[in-house]
């Protein structure tokens, strides 16, 4: 069964676009080709595509300022500003993982060479803290944005140093994926109501929301590094495995203190054969890792969801981060 | 004759220091000690050491602020800023151009990594325009500082794909550089004035004496590259023409349009041998590339300077700009 789009995703899209399409007409041309590329507007050749992502955080940016009681453009500076966050921080990961496929085409550098996707990334980060200076009441709002930026980056350096060491925690490996995803989501969810100079409670409580939900995406996405279907995630079948990437299901296994867990730090002591993801994705099950990060990612969105109740919203409003959340997390299917 | 250091580089020194290393400690710890060993606060180990660089943007910034009849204090935020945004450009610009001596120290990417070095460059230019979102009227601070560095980013990328390329003209080199150094300096010798609310005339002013002087100082930097001592540069002998960098001189010998200009395209056409380096710098000289950028960098200097004779200045400020521009160009030796 396919997964209906919310509506928030298809009224971001139709909003969030055209303001980052304008943030790249700043671009010089070299960096806007390949910036244009990694968000899915342009193919190699600059030939005109319709890639472009679902702009997630983008769409959580516009519910943040409707929940403040203002309208979604109160929020557009923010969801443009925390999407070019996103695809600088995908297009440095990238960079720096050696990854070669993303959303089933080619990644940056493996189209335009390595020094011009990491130019690239660097525009759009600056380009993101410029957009969101230009807005009205952007002190705070820059402050949130850039906060979330320094957790991002410090979260992506804790996951490469993850990779050298056999012995990393559970509670570490929750703490960096907050760093590196939950914290940009939160920003996300809050960002618009800051624009819209909401009362703190309000913009806290969407804090909470996004970070909750950040946690619980990650979970599925780990989930989906080792069990999704490469068709739907864009990413070649066990790549998470064969990188031997600490995800959070994996750490959740190699910790679990059983005979599996055993034989799977066994078998992460040296690199993994292609023909061995399969044993090695059983182990991470038979270990209890699967389990543990589906029963998680389920009760981070049962908390992001109650942190939702606290909060006075305007009833579409809360029924579309509702539904929004139940997306990203695969709870629609 | 060793020239002696402007008394407001060491005041800069002395402030901006104490206020980067404050920044630095948001920082996670690992892009941390990579960002304090790009600015020399500490060796690989995290040793001190005292090898910071002369913090030359930070010095302006602090002058510019009291041009504007403010205290240095008030323009601190902006020094911090330049100076991280400037380390953020040499930790990916030697990532890009894999060079691997700065300073007489090995570049950070050889020490820790690919990685690390792209992850504390993104943490430096966050964290910049952080810090300088925290100040009093930050907000056309932003700006500033992020239009200048989405300039710098602009100017890498032409500055790369000018490698590539063997018809390089002189107008678009220039643009280049003025976009790769001048604009950051420009930004460093207004960025005080507009924290401190000066009239736009004066900050104008002061940005155009950054512009002029950004380009005299990338023409002594051009020519040092060529002829410089390495034990003063800091760089191994003849670098740039060994990587047949299109740097200023050599565009301007290369659009001569005599003979030595088309022995140094033949000799660019093919990698250069160490062994050839001597005979490359010779017919660059012989082009007439180093005079033109001998006297090129003078002018400039010279219009740097007459545009701050326009300006209403404290005396004490007029006389510290002059010298610090005097000494950034070498023109004190």
């Amino acid at each position: 069964m396919t997964a209906v789009m919310p509506e928030s995703l298809d009224t971001s899209r139709t909003m969030v676009e055209p303001a980052v399409r304008a943030a790249l007409d700043r671009l010089d041309p070299d960096t806007r080709r390949v910036a244009g590329y990694q968000l899915g507007y342009w193919d190699e050749h600059g030939r005109p595509g319709s890639l472009g992502g679902k702009a997630m955080r983008g769409a959580f940016a516009l519910l943040s300022a409707r929940a403040a009681g203002a309208t979604a453009e109160r929020g557009l500076p923010g969801a443009v500003a925390v999407e070019l966050v996103h695809n600088f921080s995908l297009l440095h990961d990238d960079v720096m993982d050696r990854d070669t496929e993303r959303r089933h085409r080619p990644t940056a550098w493996t189209v335009f060479g390595t020094s011009a996707a990491i130019l690239a990334g660097d525009v759009l980060l600056s380009t993101a803290a410029e957009v969101l200076g230009e807005a009205a009441e952007a002190q705070w709002a820059v402050r949130c944005l850039l906060a979330a930026t320094r957790r991002l980056i410090a979260g992506q350096a804790a996951d490469l140093r993850f990779e050298e060491r056999a012995d990393v925690g559970l509670d570490e490996c929750i703490a960096m994926a907050r760093d590196k995803t939950a914290s940009l989501l939160s920003c996300a969810t809050s960002i618009g109501a800051v624009l819209a100079a909401a009362p703190a409670s309000l913009t806290m409580g969407l804090a909470a929301y996004g970070d909750h939900l950040g946690l619980a995406f990650q979970l599925v996405d780990d989930l989906l590094g080792i069990w999704g279907d490469p068709a739907a995630t864009g990413k070649p079948v066990g790549s998470d495995l064969l990188s031997r990437k600490k995800s959070l299901p994996v750490v959740a296994a190699l910790t679990a203190g059983n005979t599996s867990a055993d034989e799977l730090r066994e078998l992460y002591r040296e690199p993994i054969a292609e023909a061995d993801v399969p044993h090695a994705a059983e182990l991470v099950a038979a270990a209890g890792g699967r389990d543990w990060a589906e029963s998680e990612a389920s009760r981070q969105l049962d908390l992001a969801l109650s942190r939702l109740d606290t909060l006075e919203l305007p009833d579409d409003v809360r029924r579309e981060l509702t539904e929004l959340a139940q997306f990203v997390t695969g709870r629609d299917r």
